[in-house]
Protein backbone atom coordinates (compact mmCIF):
# COMPACT_ATOMS: atom_id res chain seq x y z
CA UNK A 1 0.00 0.00 0.00
CA UNK A 2 1.51 3.27 -0.98
CA UNK A 3 1.30 6.14 1.21
CA UNK A 4 0.57 9.73 0.08
CA UNK A 5 2.71 12.28 0.72
CA UNK A 6 1.41 16.11 1.47
CA UNK A 7 1.42 18.19 -1.77
CA UNK A 8 3.92 20.29 -2.83
CA UNK A 9 4.19 22.65 -5.46
CA UNK A 10 7.53 23.82 -7.85
CA UNK A 11 8.84 27.11 -8.00
CA UNK A 12 11.86 28.85 -10.16
CA UNK A 13 15.38 27.51 -7.62
CA UNK A 14 13.94 24.37 -8.44
CA UNK A 15 13.88 24.24 -11.98
CA UNK A 16 16.99 24.92 -14.91
CA UNK A 17 18.08 27.02 -18.03
CA UNK A 18 16.47 24.01 -19.99
CA UNK A 19 12.55 25.07 -19.07
CA UNK A 20 11.96 22.23 -16.03
CA UNK A 21 12.63 21.13 -12.52
CA UNK A 22 16.63 19.64 -12.38
CA UNK A 23 16.83 16.08 -12.63
CA UNK A 24 18.98 16.08 -9.49
CA UNK A 25 15.79 17.80 -7.52
CA UNK A 26 13.65 14.50 -7.44
CA UNK A 27 15.93 12.61 -5.19
CA UNK A 28 15.50 15.63 -2.74
CA UNK A 29 11.39 15.32 -2.99
CA UNK A 30 12.29 11.52 -2.64
CA UNK A 31 13.52 12.21 0.25
CA UNK A 32 10.70 14.74 1.33
CA UNK A 33 8.45 12.03 0.63
CA UNK A 34 10.06 8.90 2.92
CA UNK A 35 10.43 12.05 5.82
CA UNK A 36 6.66 11.97 5.54
CA UNK A 37 6.49 8.88 5.49
CA UNK A 38 8.25 8.35 8.93
CA UNK A 39 6.34 10.54 10.57
CA UNK A 40 2.89 8.77 9.11
CA UNK A 41 4.39 5.82 10.87
CA UNK A 42 4.83 7.77 13.90
CA UNK A 43 8.26 7.47 13.70
CA UNK A 44 10.30 10.87 12.64
CA UNK A 45 13.22 10.81 10.88
CA UNK A 46 14.92 13.73 13.58
CA UNK A 47 14.52 11.67 16.52
CA UNK A 48 16.56 8.97 15.19
CA UNK A 49 19.20 11.83 13.85
CA UNK A 50 19.47 12.89 17.55
CA UNK A 51 20.55 9.62 18.23
CA UNK A 52 23.16 9.68 15.44
CA UNK A 53 21.36 7.07 13.45
CA UNK A 54 20.27 8.10 9.90
CA UNK A 55 19.07 5.94 7.07
CA UNK A 56 21.09 6.59 3.90
CA UNK A 57 20.99 5.64 -0.17
CA UNK A 58 23.25 2.68 -0.83
CA UNK A 59 21.60 2.35 -4.50
CA UNK A 60 19.11 4.28 -6.74
CA UNK A 61 17.41 2.99 -9.98
CA UNK A 62 15.33 6.62 -11.50
CA UNK A 63 12.90 6.35 -14.16
CA UNK A 64 12.06 9.80 -15.66
CA UNK A 65 9.30 9.93 -17.46
CA UNK A 66 8.43 13.47 -17.53
CA UNK A 67 9.39 16.56 -16.33
CA UNK A 68 7.97 18.68 -13.59
CA UNK A 69 7.65 22.74 -14.74
CA UNK A 70 7.02 25.35 -12.72
CA UNK A 71 4.17 26.24 -10.53
CA UNK A 72 3.32 21.97 -11.01
CA UNK A 73 1.47 20.40 -8.02
CA UNK A 74 2.80 17.21 -7.04
CA UNK A 75 2.64 14.48 -4.01
CA UNK A 76 5.39 11.66 -3.51
CA UNK A 77 4.24 7.62 -3.13
CA UNK A 78 6.06 5.59 -1.08
CA UNK A 79 5.76 1.85 -0.42
CA UNK A 80 8.43 -0.73 1.23
CA UNK A 81 8.83 -3.61 -1.17
CA UNK A 82 11.32 -5.53 1.13
CA UNK A 83 13.35 -5.23 4.40
CA UNK A 84 16.66 -6.66 6.01
CA UNK A 85 17.99 -6.26 9.60
CA UNK A 86 19.73 -2.85 8.48
CA UNK A 87 18.46 -1.68 5.29
CA UNK A 88 15.03 -1.67 3.36
CA UNK A 89 14.28 -1.28 -0.38
CA UNK A 90 11.22 1.25 -1.21
CA UNK A 91 9.32 2.04 -4.16
CA UNK A 92 8.85 6.11 -4.73
CA UNK A 93 6.59 7.71 -7.43
CA UNK A 94 6.56 11.47 -8.26
CA UNK A 95 2.81 11.85 -9.23
CA UNK A 96 0.98 15.12 -10.87
CA UNK A 97 -2.45 15.06 -12.50
CA UNK A 98 -2.71 11.84 -11.64
CA UNK A 99 0.54 10.82 -13.67
CA UNK A 100 3.62 9.16 -12.86
CA UNK A 101 6.14 11.78 -13.86
CA UNK A 102 9.30 9.97 -12.28
CA UNK A 103 9.77 6.73 -10.27
CA UNK A 104 12.54 5.39 -8.40
CA UNK A 105 13.47 1.90 -6.52
CA UNK A 106 15.27 2.96 -3.20
CA UNK A 107 17.68 0.74 -0.71
CA UNK A 108 18.44 2.60 2.07
CA UNK A 109 20.88 1.10 4.40
CA UNK A 110 21.04 1.82 8.02
CA UNK A 111 23.48 3.94 9.75
CA UNK A 112 25.53 5.35 12.69
CA UNK A 113 26.49 8.82 11.84
CA UNK A 114 29.20 11.18 11.53
CA UNK A 115 30.98 7.71 10.88
CA UNK A 116 28.39 6.16 8.43
CA UNK A 117 29.02 2.84 9.95
CA UNK A 118 26.13 0.10 9.31
CA UNK A 119 24.21 -0.89 11.35
CA UNK A 120 20.74 -2.71 12.39
CA UNK A 121 17.38 -0.56 12.16
CA UNK A 122 15.97 0.64 15.43
CA UNK A 123 13.65 -2.38 16.90
CA UNK A 124 10.46 -0.39 16.69
CA UNK A 125 10.99 0.95 13.65
CA UNK A 126 11.61 -2.40 11.99
CA UNK A 127 8.60 -4.01 13.60
CA UNK A 128 6.59 -1.10 11.95
CA UNK A 129 7.87 -1.38 8.41
CA UNK A 130 7.08 -5.50 8.77
CA UNK A 131 3.72 -4.41 8.93
CA UNK A 132 4.05 -1.94 6.47
CA UNK A 133 5.57 -4.42 4.13
CA UNK A 134 2.23 -7.06 5.02
CA UNK A 135 -0.23 -4.81 3.74
CA UNK B 1 38.22 4.78 -22.23
CA UNK B 2 37.67 7.04 -19.35
CA UNK B 3 37.56 10.89 -19.41
CA UNK B 4 38.54 12.43 -16.15
CA UNK B 5 37.15 15.88 -15.77
CA UNK B 6 38.61 18.86 -14.35
CA UNK B 7 39.55 18.79 -9.97
CA UNK B 8 36.53 20.12 -7.92
CA UNK B 9 36.21 20.92 -4.13
CA UNK B 10 33.02 20.35 -2.35
CA UNK B 11 32.06 23.17 -0.48
CA UNK B 12 29.75 24.14 2.34
CA UNK B 13 26.25 24.44 0.61
CA UNK B 14 26.63 21.22 -0.79
CA UNK B 15 26.90 19.33 2.99
CA UNK B 16 23.67 18.86 4.76
CA UNK B 17 23.40 17.72 8.47
CA UNK B 18 24.47 14.46 8.41
CA UNK B 19 28.12 15.98 7.66
CA UNK B 20 28.37 14.68 4.03
CA UNK B 21 27.64 15.74 0.60
CA UNK B 22 23.72 15.35 0.09
CA UNK B 23 23.11 12.20 -1.83
CA UNK B 24 21.33 14.62 -4.72
CA UNK B 25 24.49 16.40 -5.27
CA UNK B 26 25.95 13.57 -7.00
CA UNK B 27 23.43 13.77 -9.65
CA UNK B 28 24.59 17.31 -10.45
CA UNK B 29 28.50 16.37 -10.66
CA UNK B 30 27.84 13.94 -12.88
CA UNK B 31 26.35 16.41 -15.07
CA UNK B 32 29.50 18.77 -14.65
CA UNK B 33 31.28 15.48 -15.65
CA UNK B 34 29.45 15.17 -18.95
CA UNK B 35 29.29 18.84 -19.95
CA UNK B 36 33.48 18.73 -19.19
CA UNK B 37 32.97 15.25 -21.52
CA UNK B 38 31.43 17.56 -24.26
CA UNK B 39 33.36 19.82 -24.45
CA UNK B 40 36.50 17.80 -24.51
CA UNK B 41 35.24 15.94 -27.71
CA UNK B 42 34.83 19.64 -29.20
CA UNK B 43 31.15 19.35 -29.26
CA UNK B 44 29.99 22.48 -26.27
CA UNK B 45 26.83 21.54 -24.69
CA UNK B 46 26.31 24.61 -24.68
CA UNK B 47 26.10 25.15 -28.40
CA UNK B 48 23.72 22.36 -28.63
CA UNK B 49 21.42 24.49 -26.03
CA UNK B 50 21.48 27.57 -27.71
CA UNK B 51 19.90 25.50 -30.99
CA UNK B 52 17.53 23.68 -28.60
CA UNK B 53 19.22 20.64 -28.30
CA UNK B 54 18.77 18.77 -24.82
CA UNK B 55 20.42 15.48 -23.34
CA UNK B 56 17.96 14.76 -21.00
CA UNK B 57 18.10 11.71 -18.36
CA UNK B 58 16.16 8.79 -19.49
CA UNK B 59 17.04 6.15 -16.59
CA UNK B 60 19.75 6.61 -13.84
CA UNK B 61 21.20 3.58 -11.73
CA UNK B 62 23.63 4.98 -9.00
CA UNK B 63 25.51 3.47 -5.99
CA UNK B 64 27.04 4.89 -3.26
CA UNK B 65 29.70 3.45 -1.84
CA UNK B 66 31.45 6.18 0.33
CA UNK B 67 30.14 9.97 0.83
CA UNK B 68 32.29 12.85 0.32
CA UNK B 69 32.52 15.55 2.93
CA UNK B 70 33.48 19.23 2.80
CA UNK B 71 36.47 20.27 1.67
CA UNK B 72 37.20 16.83 -0.43
CA UNK B 73 38.90 17.48 -3.78
CA UNK B 74 37.20 15.30 -6.11
CA UNK B 75 36.72 14.25 -10.09
CA UNK B 76 34.18 12.80 -12.73
CA UNK B 77 35.42 9.85 -14.85
CA UNK B 78 32.53 9.88 -18.25
CA UNK B 79 32.95 6.79 -20.41
CA UNK B 80 30.45 6.08 -23.02
CA UNK B 81 29.14 2.38 -23.23
CA UNK B 82 26.42 2.24 -25.70
CA UNK B 83 24.94 4.35 -28.49
CA UNK B 84 21.79 4.52 -30.76
CA UNK B 85 20.52 6.95 -32.97
CA UNK B 86 18.54 9.09 -30.30
CA UNK B 87 19.92 7.88 -27.18
CA UNK B 88 23.49 7.06 -25.62
CA UNK B 89 24.68 5.54 -22.10
CA UNK B 90 27.32 6.44 -19.92
CA UNK B 91 29.22 5.37 -17.16
CA UNK B 92 30.08 8.07 -14.83
CA UNK B 93 32.32 8.22 -11.21
CA UNK B 94 33.40 10.08 -9.20
CA UNK B 95 37.03 9.93 -7.55
CA UNK B 96 38.63 10.61 -4.07
CA UNK B 97 41.87 10.35 -3.24
CA UNK B 98 42.19 7.36 -6.15
CA UNK B 99 39.10 6.13 -4.54
CA UNK B 100 35.42 5.37 -6.51
CA UNK B 101 33.19 6.99 -4.16
CA UNK B 102 29.65 7.23 -6.45
CA UNK B 103 29.36 5.16 -9.43
CA UNK B 104 26.42 5.35 -11.95
CA UNK B 105 25.32 3.87 -15.42
CA UNK B 106 23.11 6.83 -17.08
CA UNK B 107 21.14 6.76 -19.97
CA UNK B 108 20.73 10.19 -21.85
CA UNK B 109 18.12 10.88 -24.42
CA UNK B 110 18.33 13.46 -27.01
CA UNK B 111 15.53 16.12 -27.56
CA UNK B 112 13.78 18.95 -28.46
CA UNK B 113 13.85 21.55 -25.95
CA UNK B 114 11.38 23.26 -24.45
CA UNK B 115 8.87 20.50 -25.46
CA UNK B 116 11.39 17.78 -24.57
CA UNK B 117 10.50 15.55 -27.89
CA UNK B 118 12.48 12.93 -28.74
CA UNK B 119 15.21 13.62 -31.76
CA UNK B 120 18.11 11.94 -33.37
CA UNK B 121 21.48 12.89 -31.74
CA UNK B 122 22.97 15.59 -34.02
CA UNK B 123 25.30 13.72 -36.80
CA UNK B 124 28.76 15.04 -35.46
CA UNK B 125 28.13 14.41 -32.17
CA UNK B 126 27.10 10.99 -33.23
CA UNK B 127 30.63 10.25 -34.97
CA UNK B 128 32.29 11.30 -32.48
CA UNK B 129 30.69 9.02 -29.71
CA UNK B 130 30.61 6.56 -31.96
CA UNK B 131 34.41 6.75 -32.64
CA UNK B 132 34.61 7.04 -28.23
CA UNK B 133 32.92 3.63 -27.77
CA UNK B 134 35.33 1.77 -30.30
CA UNK B 135 38.26 3.13 -28.10
CA UNK C 1 0.06 45.09 5.42
CA UNK C 2 1.66 41.93 5.47
CA UNK C 3 0.42 39.27 3.31
CA UNK C 4 1.61 35.78 5.03
CA UNK C 5 2.17 32.59 2.45
CA UNK C 6 1.30 29.10 3.12
CA UNK C 7 3.17 26.79 5.95
CA UNK C 8 6.48 24.98 4.55
CA UNK C 9 8.68 22.38 6.43
CA UNK C 10 12.37 22.44 5.95
CA UNK C 11 13.73 19.35 4.92
CA UNK C 12 17.56 17.67 5.01
CA UNK C 13 18.51 18.77 1.69
CA UNK C 14 17.94 22.52 2.97
CA UNK C 15 20.69 21.92 5.88
CA UNK C 16 24.32 22.09 5.68
CA UNK C 17 27.32 20.42 8.31
CA UNK C 18 26.59 23.29 10.60
CA UNK C 19 23.09 21.15 11.59
CA UNK C 20 20.92 24.85 10.30
CA UNK C 21 19.50 25.78 6.88
CA UNK C 22 22.11 26.94 4.24
CA UNK C 23 21.83 30.57 4.67
CA UNK C 24 21.24 31.23 0.91
CA UNK C 25 18.08 28.95 0.88
CA UNK C 26 16.17 32.06 2.84
CA UNK C 27 16.70 33.71 -0.29
CA UNK C 28 14.82 30.85 -2.09
CA UNK C 29 12.40 31.03 0.91
CA UNK C 30 11.67 34.34 0.20
CA UNK C 31 11.48 34.23 -3.99
CA UNK C 32 8.59 31.46 -2.92
CA UNK C 33 6.73 34.00 -0.44
CA UNK C 34 6.38 36.21 -3.53
CA UNK C 35 5.18 33.98 -6.00
CA UNK C 36 2.52 33.63 -3.61
CA UNK C 37 2.20 36.78 -3.16
CA UNK C 38 1.39 37.33 -6.66
CA UNK C 39 -0.78 34.86 -7.11
CA UNK C 40 -2.98 36.36 -4.36
CA UNK C 41 -3.37 39.36 -5.89
CA UNK C 42 -4.57 37.24 -8.82
CA UNK C 43 -1.21 38.20 -11.31
CA UNK C 44 0.44 34.74 -11.06
CA UNK C 45 4.07 35.07 -11.56
CA UNK C 46 3.81 32.65 -14.03
CA UNK C 47 1.73 34.13 -16.45
CA UNK C 48 4.53 37.06 -16.91
CA UNK C 49 7.11 34.82 -17.53
CA UNK C 50 5.46 33.00 -20.64
CA UNK C 51 5.37 36.78 -21.81
CA UNK C 52 8.66 37.21 -21.09
CA UNK C 53 8.57 39.18 -18.65
CA UNK C 54 10.66 38.96 -14.93
CA UNK C 55 10.97 40.56 -11.37
CA UNK C 56 14.38 40.30 -10.57
CA UNK C 57 16.44 41.40 -7.70
CA UNK C 58 18.79 44.01 -8.06
CA UNK C 59 19.38 44.75 -4.39
CA UNK C 60 18.97 42.83 -1.20
CA UNK C 61 19.53 43.23 2.54
CA UNK C 62 18.70 40.58 4.55
CA UNK C 63 19.57 40.39 8.32
CA UNK C 64 19.50 36.85 9.66
CA UNK C 65 18.50 36.64 13.56
CA UNK C 66 18.23 33.22 14.14
CA UNK C 67 18.19 29.95 12.04
CA UNK C 68 15.65 27.45 10.79
CA UNK C 69 16.57 23.75 11.34
CA UNK C 70 15.24 20.46 10.32
CA UNK C 71 11.21 19.86 10.32
CA UNK C 72 10.61 23.52 11.34
CA UNK C 73 7.43 24.65 9.83
CA UNK C 74 8.01 28.50 8.73
CA UNK C 75 5.76 31.16 6.69
CA UNK C 76 7.30 33.95 4.62
CA UNK C 77 5.10 37.40 4.50
CA UNK C 78 5.58 39.79 2.13
CA UNK C 79 4.62 44.25 2.17
CA UNK C 80 5.37 46.51 -0.53
CA UNK C 81 6.58 49.37 0.77
CA UNK C 82 7.67 51.93 -2.31
CA UNK C 83 6.70 51.33 -6.03
CA UNK C 84 8.33 52.91 -9.02
CA UNK C 85 7.08 52.47 -12.96
CA UNK C 86 10.21 49.94 -13.32
CA UNK C 87 10.74 48.48 -10.02
CA UNK C 88 9.63 48.07 -6.15
CA UNK C 89 10.43 47.13 -2.90
CA UNK C 90 9.54 44.65 -0.60
CA UNK C 91 9.72 43.81 3.36
CA UNK C 92 9.75 40.46 3.51
CA UNK C 93 9.95 38.25 6.63
CA UNK C 94 10.54 34.16 7.68
CA UNK C 95 8.32 33.68 10.80
CA UNK C 96 8.63 30.71 12.87
CA UNK C 97 6.71 29.84 16.59
CA UNK C 98 5.57 33.33 15.14
CA UNK C 99 9.25 34.93 15.56
CA UNK C 100 10.89 36.73 12.87
CA UNK C 101 13.98 34.44 12.29
CA UNK C 102 14.93 36.81 8.84
CA UNK C 103 14.16 39.61 7.64
CA UNK C 104 15.22 41.30 4.20
CA UNK C 105 14.36 44.22 2.04
CA UNK C 106 14.43 43.61 -1.55
CA UNK C 107 14.09 45.43 -4.64
CA UNK C 108 12.81 44.34 -7.53
CA UNK C 109 13.29 45.10 -11.27
CA UNK C 110 10.46 44.76 -14.27
CA UNK C 111 12.45 43.10 -17.24
CA UNK C 112 12.26 41.62 -20.32
CA UNK C 113 13.71 37.85 -20.33
CA UNK C 114 16.30 36.16 -21.75
CA UNK C 115 17.73 39.67 -22.27
CA UNK C 116 17.36 40.76 -19.01
CA UNK C 117 16.61 44.54 -20.53
CA UNK C 118 14.93 46.95 -18.12
CA UNK C 119 10.91 48.01 -18.85
CA UNK C 120 7.95 49.19 -17.21
CA UNK C 121 5.58 46.89 -14.79
CA UNK C 122 2.82 45.37 -16.71
CA UNK C 123 -0.20 48.09 -15.73
CA UNK C 124 -2.60 46.13 -14.17
CA UNK C 125 0.19 44.52 -11.82
CA UNK C 126 1.20 48.05 -11.20
CA UNK C 127 -1.77 49.11 -10.40
CA UNK C 128 -2.64 46.23 -8.09
CA UNK C 129 0.71 46.96 -6.01
CA UNK C 130 0.30 50.90 -5.64
CA UNK C 131 -3.40 49.73 -4.08
CA UNK C 132 -1.52 47.55 -1.82
CA UNK C 133 0.85 49.79 -1.31
CA UNK C 134 -2.03 52.37 0.46
CA UNK C 135 -3.43 49.50 2.46
CA UNK D 1 43.77 44.19 -1.06
CA UNK D 2 41.47 42.13 -2.48
CA UNK D 3 42.11 38.46 -2.62
CA UNK D 4 40.89 36.60 -5.79
CA UNK D 5 39.96 32.93 -5.47
CA UNK D 6 40.50 30.34 -8.00
CA UNK D 7 38.24 30.39 -10.99
CA UNK D 8 35.12 28.56 -11.04
CA UNK D 9 32.67 27.65 -13.58
CA UNK D 10 29.07 27.52 -14.04
CA UNK D 11 27.08 24.66 -14.92
CA UNK D 12 23.31 24.05 -15.46
CA UNK D 13 22.31 23.08 -12.00
CA UNK D 14 22.99 26.55 -11.15
CA UNK D 15 21.04 28.19 -13.66
CA UNK D 16 17.03 28.44 -13.55
CA UNK D 17 14.08 28.97 -15.56
CA UNK D 18 15.09 32.66 -16.69
CA UNK D 19 18.35 31.07 -18.43
CA UNK D 20 20.85 32.53 -15.67
CA UNK D 21 21.94 31.91 -12.47
CA UNK D 22 19.56 31.82 -9.78
CA UNK D 23 20.19 34.94 -7.47
CA UNK D 24 20.55 32.82 -4.55
CA UNK D 25 23.76 30.90 -5.50
CA UNK D 26 25.93 34.05 -5.27
CA UNK D 27 25.80 34.01 -1.50
CA UNK D 28 27.35 30.10 -2.24
CA UNK D 29 30.06 31.48 -4.37
CA UNK D 30 30.60 34.35 -2.11
CA UNK D 31 31.21 31.76 1.22
CA UNK D 32 33.56 29.47 -1.43
CA UNK D 33 35.53 32.83 -1.70
CA UNK D 34 35.54 33.35 2.06
CA UNK D 35 36.37 29.29 2.16
CA UNK D 36 39.46 30.22 0.04
CA UNK D 37 40.44 33.03 1.43
CA UNK D 38 40.99 31.78 4.93
CA UNK D 39 42.66 28.67 3.16
CA UNK D 40 44.98 31.55 1.85
CA UNK D 41 45.80 32.89 5.11
CA UNK D 42 46.76 29.27 6.63
CA UNK D 43 43.55 29.53 9.04
CA UNK D 44 40.98 26.53 6.88
CA UNK D 45 37.48 26.47 7.87
CA UNK D 46 37.40 23.12 8.16
CA UNK D 47 39.98 23.03 11.46
CA UNK D 48 37.46 25.64 13.19
CA UNK D 49 34.24 23.66 12.09
CA UNK D 50 35.97 21.02 13.83
CA UNK D 51 36.31 22.80 17.14
CA UNK D 52 32.98 23.89 16.54
CA UNK D 53 33.16 27.46 15.63
CA UNK D 54 31.75 28.69 12.86
CA UNK D 55 31.93 32.08 11.12
CA UNK D 56 27.68 32.74 10.21
CA UNK D 57 26.32 35.52 8.28
CA UNK D 58 24.72 38.02 10.18
CA UNK D 59 24.43 40.81 7.99
CA UNK D 60 24.32 40.85 3.82
CA UNK D 61 24.04 43.70 1.62
CA UNK D 62 24.08 42.80 -2.21
CA UNK D 63 23.55 44.19 -5.27
CA UNK D 64 23.22 42.32 -8.86
CA UNK D 65 24.67 43.89 -11.95
CA UNK D 66 24.88 41.55 -14.31
CA UNK D 67 23.62 37.97 -14.50
CA UNK D 68 25.64 34.96 -14.53
CA UNK D 69 24.71 32.03 -17.83
CA UNK D 70 25.79 29.05 -17.99
CA UNK D 71 29.53 28.24 -18.71
CA UNK D 72 30.51 31.73 -17.64
CA UNK D 73 33.94 31.99 -15.91
CA UNK D 74 34.21 33.53 -12.58
CA UNK D 75 36.31 34.43 -9.59
CA UNK D 76 35.44 35.74 -6.15
CA UNK D 77 37.10 38.36 -4.54
CA UNK D 78 36.86 39.16 -0.91
CA UNK D 79 38.55 41.74 0.99
CA UNK D 80 38.31 42.74 5.19
CA UNK D 81 36.85 46.13 5.27
CA UNK D 82 36.18 45.81 9.50
CA UNK D 83 37.07 43.84 12.48
CA UNK D 84 35.66 43.69 16.18
CA UNK D 85 35.97 40.75 18.83
CA UNK D 86 33.41 38.98 17.54
CA UNK D 87 32.95 39.66 13.73
CA UNK D 88 34.63 41.10 10.94
CA UNK D 89 33.34 42.59 7.80
CA UNK D 90 34.09 41.99 3.92
CA UNK D 91 33.62 43.18 1.10
CA UNK D 92 33.09 40.64 -1.70
CA UNK D 93 32.13 40.82 -5.43
CA UNK D 94 31.95 38.03 -8.29
CA UNK D 95 33.87 38.73 -11.45
CA UNK D 96 33.32 37.96 -14.93
CA UNK D 97 35.67 38.82 -17.89
CA UNK D 98 36.79 41.48 -15.67
CA UNK D 99 33.39 42.82 -15.05
CA UNK D 100 31.60 42.91 -11.79
CA UNK D 101 28.66 41.31 -11.48
CA UNK D 102 27.53 41.23 -7.91
CA UNK D 103 28.84 42.77 -5.00
CA UNK D 104 28.17 42.28 -1.61
CA UNK D 105 29.23 43.57 2.13
CA UNK D 106 28.95 40.81 4.69
CA UNK D 107 28.91 40.97 8.30
CA UNK D 108 29.90 37.72 9.99
CA UNK D 109 30.01 36.86 13.53
CA UNK D 110 31.87 33.72 14.86
CA UNK D 111 29.62 31.12 16.82
CA UNK D 112 29.99 28.09 19.32
CA UNK D 113 28.26 25.38 16.86
CA UNK D 114 25.44 23.35 17.13
CA UNK D 115 24.17 25.55 19.30
CA UNK D 116 24.99 28.97 17.45
CA UNK D 117 26.35 31.10 20.47
CA UNK D 118 28.34 34.69 19.67
CA UNK D 119 32.24 33.75 20.68
CA UNK D 120 35.33 35.70 20.29
CA UNK D 121 37.37 35.16 17.13
CA UNK D 122 40.07 32.72 17.57
CA UNK D 123 43.34 34.38 18.67
CA UNK D 124 45.55 33.73 15.70
CA UNK D 125 42.57 34.41 13.24
CA UNK D 126 42.32 37.81 14.73
CA UNK D 127 45.49 38.61 14.38
CA UNK D 128 45.82 37.69 10.60
CA UNK D 129 42.74 39.78 10.18
CA UNK D 130 44.13 42.86 11.91
CA UNK D 131 46.98 42.54 9.08
CA UNK D 132 44.96 41.77 6.49
CA UNK D 133 42.66 44.89 7.38
CA UNK D 134 45.90 47.14 7.34
CA UNK D 135 47.25 46.67 3.79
Amino acid sequence: MSYYSPTYRIYVHETDVAGVVHHSNYLRFFEMGRIEYLRKLNEPYLTFQKQGIGFVPIHIDISYLKPLRQDDEYQITTEIISLKHASFVLNQQIICNEKTMVQATIKLGCVSEPEFKPRKLPENLHKKLKKELIH
